[in-house]
């Protein structure tokens, strides 16, 4: 073999942890920076005190409603209005409500990570029977491999691990989330330039913590499995893909019982506050408004958060599967072992210095500077990343090497590598680009959307279609770009590194992502609050700003997905010891037609599930209206209560189900046709399911900037169609409400689907190649 | 070899014609028939004399208006208006925009044909340079067979022939369904039984007339294409495949062209009449209402007859071209070679059986009885079949003979290729129920999206795109075994013919598929006639079950393209060479997932251009409204001709993009790419495209029924939704107009999508083959 890497091993073990502690500090210095901003009502008065002492801000001729005491007051008081009863007058009630739906979902989902922890320990132990003796090794011969048994423990524990910390991800997302939502509001009072500050060190508390424990979980299980697996790196990072498989499944029923959460509430509150009874969104006089609220911390962050990490640990976990049977981890080179690793801590310094771009380098001071930044954050990311990427390929890569494909060994040199990690870092960025092209309201795909509506709903709803379809396309031509490129270059190992590249920002990426929804939460409050109209329009521009970012995450998650669900297939079929997959054989064809079927059954459950619940809600909240009297007037406080309860039931019972389908799917399909259909199904639900989440997110993110294009009137065009209340906003709204689970529900749990299946695969493969395929071997 | 088959070559030669022949003349036997209801208004005063002096009818007391000659004239009276003008004062207007539209579009499809007609020919010229010599044959080298050139000559003249075939079936289905329409309306005034028997004849005419016709000049063309070829016939069926490629082409124009002219003018008519004005659907004062009768005509009738005769022709080429290099085709054996004809004409023989069952065994009596009686078809037609598919088996095939299957030979025997092509057609039977089941408001599914048209419009879109995607399931179930079990047993050739099985009872299916538009038609005639309200609720129960039976269609359209495509796809492997599509390879990975996307693309193109073209004629009309005044009134003629011109135009400029993604994909791919790539993208395209065809249809199909439902107030649940005008009915529009543009544009064409790039494919196979591949061979 070549020169090996530059890096030593004791500096890569130095590097990583650094990285993820720096990255743990960061975000910890930016919850200090949001904490900042005081809530109680005293205080406040004070903050505007001060502010008025000091008339430099450049923004002062915006500011208002400082020293409005009425205004603070009354803010207080709905405060603790929602909050109902509970002894804190703080708003932590929504807090409190995620809080407690999160802790009623991870019972449920904490005992079917039970039942699936022991299926992984008796299914993988099985593969030997259980048989505790040291066995050839698969890959080379010569050597002697830990037995199934101790890669049952440990993948075991690995798939418990994952589901913790993507638990925990979740769950601090949504802290920090509710923690910075009425901050963010407060912060309006001074200018959209504040507002737009802490809501994004709010995002960005959520992607550094969530980025850097994501790798430092990873690092740290790598070095304890290690010390049992000793030089068997095929056993340890066979094991470690367990990793993946739970934080996966966490994200799964996080994604499914968050989103059915939040929509349900989401169109059960729109159908009848803003279509029957004309109030405003996020009136406090509307029963589900809490819910909603509650919704958007668990479904969007809590959900969005657990996705993302999931995709960040199986890219890694698929990139070190394929290198651990590569020339790196035969010749048991650590510092190009852990290349993904590497990749993931450069990152996060990247991240760190772009984040300073948004917060401390510059300053927004118009609503129509808040797109143009989040956009920056984009581009500047990926500029630093490939340097950074040039120089942890330079540094921490022999500079040839080989890399296993199918079977046999294929020769790679570092600068390919680079390439394929730049090649999906760039991918995401035009993802990034064309998803913001088709969902923001600043250019012609979504005006034509909102034209549409006035002949009606039903061609705002034909157009809003056409666009979500053909927002498909570029996406693709880059995925498959990406795909070709590294795939041609390195194999397997080249997409999964692809995928690592293109997540390599993600730190960047989720806070642009989780500023979406405590903007929109804050716009929430703020409307509760009973605040300035003014106030309100800058929450709302915060919050189109932050449908397209959330859009645009969408993109990056499901373009994540499609790079790693392949590179996990690669490593599956390669564990599989299966050299080809013909789709001319009714094997494989068989299952690619009906993986290709599976994303749409999987739509058809959450979709049906987020109708029947929304149904429930609207009818509950007509109730209220119609038998508790006083609550139009504002006079008697509407029943948060049951409307939460609905929600919370809805999500528990109808995400088992969907969760089933994707979680037994591949079980059933290798225990009864065996890897060859598996490999089908997994195709055909990769190529297929890429395209309806892609198309799903983006009509929904559309719809949603069509409504509030026409709302905000920005523009000559915009108010022929408004204002609130006309019919072209009508339709607009109703196109909004169709929005809401396609982009929320279905759409990105369906990456969830194809990965989860995918690494799931990955993980049983063992068992599937012993004992898979009974009903073909009985024919 | 074995034994030959029973049947002798003279027999089959037979046979085929005369099978043929009886399904032209039972054609024109339901034709006379039909025209035995007679038009002008005298003869009609005549004939309910006749009819008042013969009390013995079993449906008197259903019989009225037959002698009130106010109706009678006012119904002349308005078709006269309708025809504007016109010389003839036959309600031959509609028929006469009809053909006036389709001569337009066939200008322009004509051109378009020609050109790719001299491509055909360049491109397969080349592939020897145009020499004229005789070459070795390709998978019997001992042998030689005749020049590529010769090839493209005659690839070429099939085209032509496939093209024209399918023009003259469309445009004579259009005649019989204007024919028929009028003479529906005026038998719904002496019950239902009769306007049934007189629609359901006239969509066997079209089926008859089809069936057998596209069987008698593929006979005829093999015959004479045999005077040139001899024994070379490998060569011949090659050439033979350019039928399917030219009845595909001219299909894919018929229903895309076809498919936006009516929904634009549906969507049209129905957003200002319906929504804005209160007026009832086919109102002669709506502007549009006469673009929306001559588009049910162009877009469902003559779209879909080519394209089910596209089907038809391309599976038989499939099969034909398979067993062209097995051992029927090495040994010259004539009757074998032709079985997939032999299949065909013993279908046309049990569906003549079948469509007595309707016409003449039974008689319907009541509205109820008319879903029964169309799913009575179904079941009559496939159980027929079995046993003639049994007999035909058995005389026309030796026991045991030898299939090529991917470079090798495989044995097979007669049984199991029984077996291939019945579980293609009860594979087309359950399809065919679960369609129904979905689509039918008789069931749960359409009346839960009816239900949920209480909460508003966004509701009914969430719960009718779920039901799309559930109503995906079983049929893809359905197919994948049918694809498992026939790939099995007889390779591609099993799969080629399961295609045709399922396409065997082709002119039942047409029958009660062209029976929907008719009804749709004869519903609208009796609107605008002003007759009673009884005969509108007549033709619209015959309207309800001819939506059912169209998504039936379009459930049997699309099963068997997916059958068709991959046989032809299979063809395409095994003409270019290449022995795997493998996977995980790059070249096909990215071919995969481009071809997934690709009917997304398509989607967008037709679902714009169908909104786009709605929202010109909803200006058009609202203009018509607001500038002529009396139109309301009834005392002016509103301007038909306008909105004619608004559907042509658009239909004819809005086909040419889809049009050229379809057909200029496999070119550039095959050429740019090369044959593994393009591999990639036939299967990609298959499994994604065939799954939103199903959804969308089902969906639409859905929508419609559930407004019908709700119109119709048949049930006590049905009646809480209603009347007509309600909140919930206004819901149930919209989705009925959203789901227009996906049910007769999009799903419909998507089939034709997959079908169209696999033969195309195949035809110019030995080309790319040849010089294909150009980019990858440069690089």
């Amino acid at each position: 073999m070549a020169a090996a890497a530059i890096l030593p091993e004791l500096a890569t073990q130095v590097l990583i942890p650094v990285a993820a502690a720096v990255g743990i500090a960061f975000a910890v210095l930016q919850w200090v920076l949001v904490s900042k901003v005081r809530l109680t009502p005293e205080r406040r008065a004070d903050s505007g005190a001060a502010k008025s002492s000091g008339p430099s801000d450049y923004l002062i001729e915006e500011e208002e409603g400082l020293n409005d005491h009425n205004v603070v007051e009354k803010c207080a008081e709905i405060q603790s209005a929602i909050s109902e009863g509970e002894s804190e007058k703080s708003p932590g009630s929504v807090s409190t409500r995620a809080t407690s739906f999160l802790f009623t979902e991870y019972k449920y989902v904490g005992l079917f990570m039970g039942i699936f922890a022991i299926l992984i320990f008796l299914f993988l132990g099985s593969v030997e029977g259980f048989s505790t003796k040291s066995q050839p090794c698969h890959y080379s011969k010569d050597k002697t491999c830990k037995p199934a048994l101790a890669n049952a423990i440990f993948s075991t524990i690995a798939f418990v691990l994952g589901a913790v910390t993507s638990l925990v991800s979740g769950f601090l997302g949504m802290k920090i989330a509710t923690y910075a939502n009425a901050r963010t509001t407060l912060e309006a009072r001074k200018g959209v330039g504040k507002a737009f500050i802490t809501a994004f060190r709010s995002g960005a508390v959520m992607g550094f913590l969530l980025a850097a424990s994501g790798l430092l979980v990873l690092y740290i299980a790598i070095n304890l499995f290690g010390i049992y697996y000793g030089d068997d790196w095929e056993g340890l990072f066979e094991a470690i893909t367990g990793y993946g498989l739970g934080g996966s499944s966490m994200a799964l029923f996080g994604r499914v019982g968050g989103g059915i959460y939040t929509k349900a509430a989401d169109v059960g509150a729109d159908l009848v506050g803003k279509v029957e009874r004309n109030i405003p969104e996020d009136d406090p006089r509307n029963p589900a408004v809490i819910a909603d609220n509650v919704g958007d911390n668990v479904g969007d962050i809590a959900g969005m958060g657990s996705d993302l990490f999931g995709s960040y640990a199986e890219s890694s976990c698929a990139a070190l599967v394929v290198a651990s049977i590569s020339s790196f981890g035969i010749n048991h080179e650590f510092t190009p072992m852990v290349y993904p690793l590497l990749v993931s801590s450069v990152g996060i310094i990247a991240c760190l210095i772009t984040t300073l771009f948004a917060t401390d380098f510059f300053e927004i001071k118009a609503v129509d500077e808040i797109e143009p930044a989040l956009k920056k954050q984009l581009i500047i990311s990926t500029v630093v990343m490939t340097i950074g990427i040039a120089l942890i390929s330079w540094l921490g890569l022999p500079y040839t090497f080989t890399i296993f494909n199918f079977g046999v060994q294929k020769t790679v040199q570092s600068w390919q590598l680079f390439l394929c990690v730049s090649v999906g870092l760039w991918a995401g960025l035009i993802i990034g680009f064309i998803t913001e092209y088709y969902t923001s309201n600043a250019y012609s795909p979504v005006q034509d959307v909102a034209d549409s509506c006035r002949t009606g709903a039903a061609t705002n709803v034909i157009f809003g279609l056409a666009l979500g379809y053909k927002s498909v396309i570029i996406p693709i031509f880059a995925i498959a770009f990406s795909i070709f490129l590294s795939f041609s270059l390195a194999a397997m190992y080249g997409v999964a590194v692809a995928a690592l590249g293109m997540l390599s920002t993600i730190a960047t990426g989720l806070a642009i992502d989780a500023y979406g929804p405590i903007s929109d939460n804050a716009g929430g409050i703020a409307e509760m609050a009973g605040m300035s109209h003014r106030i309100r329009e800058r929450t709302d521009a915060l919050d189109a700003a932050g449908n397209t970012t959330a859009a645009i995450g969408k993109g990056f998650a499901i373009g994540s997905a499609a790079l790693v669900s392949l590179a996990l297939f690669g490593a599956f079929v390669s564990r599989a010891a299966i050299s080809t997959v013909d789709v001319l054989t009714p094997k494989v064809f068989i299952g690619l037609i009906v993986g290709a079927m599976l994303p749409y059954w999987f739509s058809a459950m959450t979709m049906k599930s987020v109708g029947s619940a929304a149904l429930k809600m609207v009818e509950e909240v007509r109730r209220q209206f119609n038998t508790i009297s006083g609550i139009m007037e504002g006079t008697t406080k509407p029943d948060y209560a049951t409307c939460v309860k609905i929600s919370t039931d809805a999500s528990i019972k109808e995400m088992i189900p969907p969760g089933a389908l994707v979680m037994l799917t591949p079980l059933i399909v290798g225990i009864l046709f065996g890897v060859e259909t598996l490999s089908g199904v997994l195709a055909g639900a990769l190529v297929s399911g890429v395209q309806i989440a892609i198309s799903a997110s983006n009509t929904g993110g559309a719809w949603d900037n069509a409504k509030k294009y026409i709302e905000a009137g920005a523009s000559e065009h915009a108010r022929t169609l408004g204002p609130k209340g006309s019919e072209p906003h009508k339709a607009a709204v109703i196109g909004d409400t169709i929005g809401d689970p396609l982009k929320d529900t279905s759409g990105p749990s369906l990456n969830i689907l194809i990965k989860l299946m995918a690494v799931e695969s990955l993980v049983f493969a063992p068992f599937f190649a012993t004992h898979g395929g009974i009903l073909f071997k009985w024919l």
